[in-house]
């Protein structure tokens, strides 16, 4: 397990590389000599110079791109925060492996392998209305799982999440990095109605009450309010940017997990893109305070890593517009 | 050619199908049963029953995709409204047919065919302020050779163009067809400056008003302020939805040069989707009035088709959803 406490997670954290200039810089300068109007890729012309930045290279790749789904199970479930039972994380689990779920097909078209790393889906976290959901133990075997997910092989990662009843843990880890109440970053998931989003935002007020003492603390406030896919890709995040991977974010629950990260470093996802825009109430609101610009605003809120794998295309046509246009002395296209 | 007279081609872009709407309620019908919250997927979910709707299948296919790129020539560059000297569209047409170009790349990456198509280049429209930029005979050919480049065999059909000075005869024929006046619809194309974007509306609001008895009519007005390019995406677009082929327009040019038939039939432009917003300045405001929602935002400005090419990914993920996932039954997951 690379983390031992949270005060060496939390100097991991800190101890982040601002990417390589130079390579982002090359990039900006080919893109001016391509055959289009400057300017006019838009945000492609930035994705290939953030891939660049990102993987170190002025030439990026995207050779290997991947998507890891975290599953984890919840005890807040007991307070009727989801429209599904808690069984629905593992049967989801055996359709992933069986191919069957959109994730399985969005990884295809995405030209992306899928790893899927169910974390102790047979132990529930803690009900954090009344308990922490991870003590510091648990929630640090979690992280490390997701760090190890990732490793510098990967030119792109992709990071999902599944388990029934993780936008309540998600609302709870927002509100608590960045203020405003429970009411605020609470929505339906899956589809709860009117009385169960009732008792999802009561959860949450609870679960706030509760853990106060701990939510000055990032860290803390993930283990206390979280979940172990939250920790997971909190720690792939980190893995990522320790070894020059860059990350899609996916939905709600990926993007809440991911907070902790630019609550402790003022770039801390500087490294990820968010994919796109969930439907769930709270998304657009936490990518706003992240300064987390999405690529696609598509209305899905389906978690699985879908969002973030439909935008891998987008991620590759801006690799190959960079890597495969002519420049206008090649071409002998007039300039201005 | 298919189209005799302007009152022929009228007939024509009136006598629409409403597609097929037992096999939209099919793939609506089975998305319900797929392993997902219902409508989690958001516009996947819509494309795929759109793709079903207009190709007339109850499971679509995107085998055949292909872009087609229609080039024409301006006289009104001699007014000074764009950033880039003519000679450019015909040097654009030979990068694109050595693979050089946005276009050529993002083809490869949406698995889809192009086609290059040059209309007439050496011989300009007239300027249209001061005489109308194509006559009758000239409009009708423009629109056949767009109407004869798509046909049954496709299944996806994206619509882009190239001609330097175009976004000039988009804006006129966007004022002339949903009013507003010059201002409202001319941006900077390709880059023009300050005094490149008054002469553009100067020229526009002159082209507006020498042919004001004209402009009653969406395709008079498409044949004294258009160009050849748009009036073969009129064609193309027209012949798209006789032949169950669905269509995504590009950008602000592809959408004016589409919009006449919005105009002829309310449901003119059912069959389109619009692959994304533009940052030319009128595309926004076009889409909007036409009730078109762009499936990318991206800041992209290049024509070519290169923003309904990223969107084909998009597509092809809607479809592979549906295709692909397993309903709860047959991965036994439970309902809510």
């Amino acid at each position: 397990m690379p983390f031992k406490s949270l005060d060496e997670l939390r100097a991991a954290c800190r101890d982040l590389s601002p990417g390589n200039e130079t390579a982002a810089a090359a990039v900006a300068a080919r893109q001016d000599t391509l055959t289009k109007p400057q300017g006019s890729l838009g945000r492609l012309e930035a994705i290939a110079a953030w891939l660049a930045r990102w993987q170190g290279r002025a030439m990026p790749r995207l050779d290997r791109v991947k998507i890891v789904v975290f599953a984890g199970n919840h005890g807040v479930t007991a307070q009727g925060v989801s429209a599904f039972p808690a069984e629905v994380t593992v049967q989801m689990v055996a359709n992933f492996s069986h191919g069957g779920a959109a994730v399985n097909q969005l990884a295809r078209v995405a030209g992306a392998e899928l790893d899927v790393i169910p974390l102790d889906l047979d132990r529930p976290t803690g009900d954090f209305t009344r308990d922490a959901a991870m003590d510091e133990t648990a929630f640090l075997a979690a992280v490390s799982a997701g760090y190890g997910a990732v490793d510098g092989s990967l030119d792109l990662v992709c990071l999902g999440e599944m388990g029934i009843g993780n936008t309540t843990p998600a609302a709870a880890l927002s509100a608590a990095l960045l203020g405003g109440g429970a009411e605020k970053w609470t929505g339906r998931g899956t589809g709860v109605d009117d009385e169960g989003l009732k008792r999802k935002v009561a959860a949450i007020e609870a679960g706030l009450k509760r853990h106060a003492a701990a939510l000055a603390d990032p860290l803390a406030a993930a283990a206390a309010l979280g979940g172990r896919e939250l920790a997971a890709i909190l720690g792939a995040t980190l893995a990522a940017r320790h070894s020059n991977v860059p990350v899609l974010l996916d939905g709600f629950v990926s993007t809440a997990a991911a907070a902790p990260l630019a609550r402790l470093h003022p770039a801390g996802l500087a490294h990820a893109l968010a994919g796109h825009v969930s439907a769930e109430a709270g998304h657009r609101r936490l990518l706003a305070a992240l300064e987390l610009a999405p690529l696609l605003d598509l209305g899905m809120r389906l978690g699985e890593g879908s969002g973030a794998a439909v935008a891998v295309n987008i991620v590759r046509a801006a690799l190959e517009c960079h890597a495969g246009m002519a420049s206008f002395a090649e071409a002998g296209v007039s300039e201005k």
